[in-house]
């Protein structure tokens, strides 16, 4: 397998430092050539997809900015400096449901888009949950609605459920109950 | 359901625009207070699932600078303007493979990072494929490996393919051939 390059990192230029997202402009030389990198920095994410009883998989409704629409997703959130990212997913999952999980496996991680952004996004799964003991924060502005899997799956077809993360979490879970994995 | 409140504009700053994104930071007023919401917008991009010979998948192997590691995707690419992303679809998998899909079909598209980017990515899948007559590029810095569905989904359980298009498509085909989608 052939080693490919990285290239020599001359001048890191920080170019917008935001709530989210840093971008940064690198400088580098590849090949004998001066070029430049365009990264997007961020702390990572994860996901959470929960099963409050069997097949019952809550889902958030929000707005998102960015895209202009309401988006379902799963429970999801980024990663707080020093945080493990099950301790993300638990207290995202507590949060935006109520519910706490006992337990929780992880399912895959992955890159959403590695040509321009370093984020690394951790997905998991949980079935046995509890009703937490504190409140959760309802001033947020979501909605959280329960789908079977069959629902969620049939929403992707018609194209009204568009998260990546949440795609890929439900793919994942159909297929795990068909021993596909 | 509930009517969320996108907020209304006040004034949009262009706070970076780099080769693949631009940074917006837009002033809001929502809910009576004014406030701030930062979009990386990126002008939409496409990745393409190929079986060149049945179960004999192309796969990209590349560096991905933000992220310091070589990647595995299916061929993909952002569309250029004017460009409607099935012509991207056919163009990427053309320039990276020497392959022409006879036919393409929509699997599914979806917002890979909702919270913070607007790119919509479309993911499309092709079975009949011939051989293009134009060659292609092998300037661009990157390898072809064929993989059968097994083995690429026996990668990503091993944590070696890691980029968020490429897991959901294999996921998609895998529930695709099993009639579970």
């Amino acid at each position: 397998m052939r080693k490919f390059e990285r290239g020599e990192l001359l001048k890191r230029n920080v170019v917008y430092s935001g709530r989210i997202v840093e971008i940064v402009v690198d400088d580098i030389r590849i090949n004998g050539k001066e070029t430049l990198r365009e990264v997007v920095r961020h702390p990572g994410g994860v996901g959470i997809l929960a099963e409050l009883e069997p097949d019952r998989i809550p889902l958030v409704r929000q707005h998102r900015y960015p895209v202009d629409r309401d988006v379902l997703e799963i429970p999801a959130g980024k990663i707080e400096p020093g945080e493990d990212p099950r301790q993300t997913a638990v207290r995202e999952l507590e949060e935006e449901t109520g519910y706490k999980p006992l337990s929780i496996e992880t399912a895959f991680n992955y890159y959403p888009t590695p040509g321009y952004c370093d984020e690394l996004l951790h997905i998991y799964y949980a079935n046995k949950v509890e009703e937490a003991e504190t409140c959760f924060d309802d001033d947020e502005d979501l909605e959280i609605e329960m789908y079977s899997l069959a629902e969620a799956l049939s929403l992707i077809r018609e194209g009204e459920l568009k998260d990546g993360k949440t795609i890929a979490a439900l793919y994942w879970l159909a297929l795990k109950r068909t021993d596909s994995l």
